[in-house]
């Protein structure tokens, strides 16, 4: 009887753009992936639904003392990891609807270019810091990848299909438990918080402890 | 002109006995301490005040999603640190308050005693997991260094002053911008969650980046 080799599943990546702790991992988990021969398979959802609506719990940044913390946290790990970061924390932060909403589209679309489409969108966010409210804001701002076709995002964008696709994203990460961000799940066990990376990939490397 | 060496502040400790992150915290912190020529200085708090009433969030286990993460994560991080666990998370946790107002007044009678004190209170709590909902029991289930007058400590537990000290305790925590446990204070940088010892440990080394 033959055996067919078992191929690793892919590192689930659930994320929000919103969120600066999902964005420095999403710099740090290619590599993570590469070094156990991986792929990342990247889910959008939304800290405003799961975070807000499901656990009751206002957002971060409006939460007296964890705010202070966060503002001095993000630039320090930024820092430290040598990661990029030009947008300010000292305002609120908008949530960059149309990205995450062009993004299940792209996902769809390109399924190929999903983690180029991520951080392209990452980097225009995070890294550069450039408003990303307006579908036209996204075309002009983000550095998708060339072939990507813009135009038909635009067009897309102003049917119901990219935000229908987001819905479902972030229902399905509800039902995967998922309710903070990022949550990297490996093998079916769910691991939240970009420190968390150190145990990520020992449960990649030891199949669990 | 003589210049005085400097003598290197103590690493600030902020628990709350209830916290099994703070436990797990605590049994790494002291060798991080002697590693880089410091001392630990234990500060109890109560995230019942600084998380529910300051924050306005519902206590951690008592979060949808969050919760059920937490009763996986915990075990997990344990196994991990090699740190025994012997208390249940399945349901709720009862605030240990007996032992945080003991821990305050004898933190003030045996100041070279307070490490030990703390691991000796959290062994009992969460590695044998009894209770300590009364004084009789924390007195006859933890394990103090023989130095402590156990009688006495009795006697001031029914009486205004270790609930009076804890009170001062849990709001200089407050002062400090401390919001959850455990948090690490290295010279004046907060640094929150048993997840990030690492930044501790590479503050401490670097003197910040």
């Amino acid at each position: 009887m033959n055996t067919l080799p078992t191929v690793p599943g892919p590192i689930q990546f659930h994320f929000d753009f919103i969120s600066p702790y999902a964005y420095l991992a999403s710099r740090l988990i290619e590599d993570i992936a590469v070094r156990h021969g991986r792929v990342v398979d990247w889910h959008p959802m939304l800290l405003g639904i799961s975070v807000v609506k499901v656990m009751g719990i206002k957002p971060l940044m409006e939460t007296p003392l964890k705010g202070e913390y966060l503002r001095r946290d993000v630039p320090r790990r930024a820092r430290k990891l040598g990661v990029p970061l030009g947008r300010s924390m000292d305002g609120p932060i908008p949530t960059p609807l149309p990205a995450a909403r062009a993004f299940c589209w792209l996902k769809q679309q390109y399924p190929h270019l999903q983690s180029a489409t991520a951080h392209a969108i990452y980097h225009a966010w995070w890294a550069r810091g450039v408003s990303l409210s307006t579908p036209e804001e996204l075309a002009a701002r983000v550095g998708f990848p060339p072939e990507v076709d813009v135009e038909a995002l635009l067009v897309a964008l102003k049917g119901p299909e990219p935000a229908r696709l987001l819905r479902d994203s972030v229902q399905a990460s509800l039902d995967a438990g998922v309710f903070g961000a990022p949550t990297i799940i490996v093998d079916g066990e769910p691991f939240w918080g970009s420190d968390r990376l150190d145990d990520v990939e020992a449960w990649l490397s030891t199949g669990g402890w």
